[in-house]
């Protein structure tokens, strides 16, 4: 038998979203940890008024602040770990959501349940198991009202989709789960794999941070290794992959392809791929 | 413009599988060749009647039977290419069968449109476009009753599952039917992989033609190719991956990882895996 020993400190970001109900959560968590004698951080942070301003959704906004805020807490407190609240349902929702969207390989690969200083502890057990946990040991706890409304898409596959998938399978929550895993093997040798190859294909250049790669190697590459060539390239110099579909990386690999002389295409967010005397190159311009 | 010239004959095999609708396919089938002036070949077998004394489902024993008659036909012929009929209606729902069942990379990729002697060309072809067609130009059809009743799993997916995804995305015939290609392309480099490596970690036995495995290359290898290593090894020693499930490579995986001295286990089929001296052994009893 081990025990370990550690600290733990709570973290509550209120996201005023929910009006009465999110200071309802925020009175709650408190009062937990008073009573368990935890020490809590909380901030406020409308979510809402930020996401306004910005390209991203209000999801991917408030993903954006919570890790800033998440870390902000860490260093602060000098924490050694963020222990997230993810558990296998979400997994299976995320793995729906990238179906539904349409995804290649990467998208429906499994968050690891350790990445850096995030942890996932819950990511091996069902939301009805915690459930019953909660249940059995009468313990007290608190719902965020939006998880029974339809209204977001997680929501939508958690209430509509995946009851009616049971109905094909009804052990579909743990099929989706090992078919992620699987996958997740896949995506990781195939990008270990397209980091050995990206190192030969690009080419270094001192004066420029944006990416060039050999269009006479790219071509000699496996399709499935030729497109992550190039997802690799958009992310170097992008720095993110947001609005990139499959699309743009087929109109690239159509530009080397197909092109006679020297031409240029424009992607999302102000990228411009360039090609030129066998070389692809890759700018972002700050719109 | 180019003008193809060819000769065209027509196969049908007549599974006595619905009593008067199978008769009046054959019918129709049959007179509008004569009508059309072409060759046709028509065979009668009764498709259930031999399934009963098989373990394989009718489904995949009408499969065997059926590509069983349009290779004797092509031989008797001396035709050059099968011209199958599916479209890429049937391509999503595969797709969606695999996804339910639970299924790794391969269960996810596209039969290709053409395959040795068997060609697919409505394979991009949704089957509202064909009926289209038909319609448009007043040509006359038959269809399976079957196809309306949801008795199958495939026509459950056809008429209820599709149907309730299109309530996400409108286009999720199209954007599966791009997931998969993606996917395809992805199993199709990672199979090419696991040939080669193949060839390195098999012990050559002049003796058997059962394979034999070096457990020490396969344990440097990366999980994705160990996985497709034993799967490869299974396929050799059994002829087909039937009834083999990602469960029984995780037990030949835990087998070679953790026993200390000579084990066994056995699969599905009469299908023994030996572990003995660093040594990987399949073996198939006929049962």
């Amino acid at each position: 038998l081990e025990v370990s020993s550690f600290s733990l400190a709570v973290a509550h970001l209120n996201h005023l979203a929910r009006g009465e109900d999110s200071n309802r959560d925020e009175d709650f968590v408190s009062n937990l940890c008073q009573k368990l004698g935890l020490k809590i951080f909380i901030d406020r942070i409308d979510v809402a008024k930020i996401s306004l301003n910005r390209v991203a959704s209000f999801q991917e906004t408030a993903r954006n602040i919570r890790h800033a805020f998440l870390n902000r807490i860490l260093s602060e407190w000098r924490g050694d770990l963020v222990s997230l609240g993810h558990n296998a349902d979400d997994q299976v929702e995320s793995f729906l959501i990238n179906i539904l969207r349409g995804s290649g390989l990467l998208g429906l690969t499994r968050t690891p349940s350790k990445k850096g200083r995030y942890i996932r502890p819950l990511y091996g057990c069902f939301r009805s198991e915690i459930e019953d946990y909660i249940g059995l040991n009468g313990l007290k706890h608190c719902s965020d009202v939006t998880n029974l409304k339809t209204h977001y898409l997680r929501n939508k596959i958690r209430l509509g989709l995946i009851p009616f998938l049971k109905s094909f399978n009804p052990k579909i929550k743990s099929s989706l789960i090992e078919t992620s895993g699987l996958l997740t093997d896949d995506e990781d040798y195939l990008q270990k794999e397209v980091d050995k190859i990206f190192s030969k294909v690009a080419i270094n250049d001192q004066e420029s941070n944006f990416p060039s790669l050999r269009v006479d190697l790219i071509i000699k590459q496996h399709p499935a290794i030729q497109k992550r060539l190039l997802r690799q390239a958009i992310l170097q110099a992008k720095g993110d992959l947001r609005s990139i579909s499959s699309r743009h990386i087929f109109d690239v690999l159509r530009l080397i392809k197909h092109s006679v002389s020297a031409s240029e295409i424009h992607l999302p967010d102000g990228l411009t791929v360039f090609y030129n005397d066998g070389k692809l190159s890759f700018r972002k311009t700050n719109l």
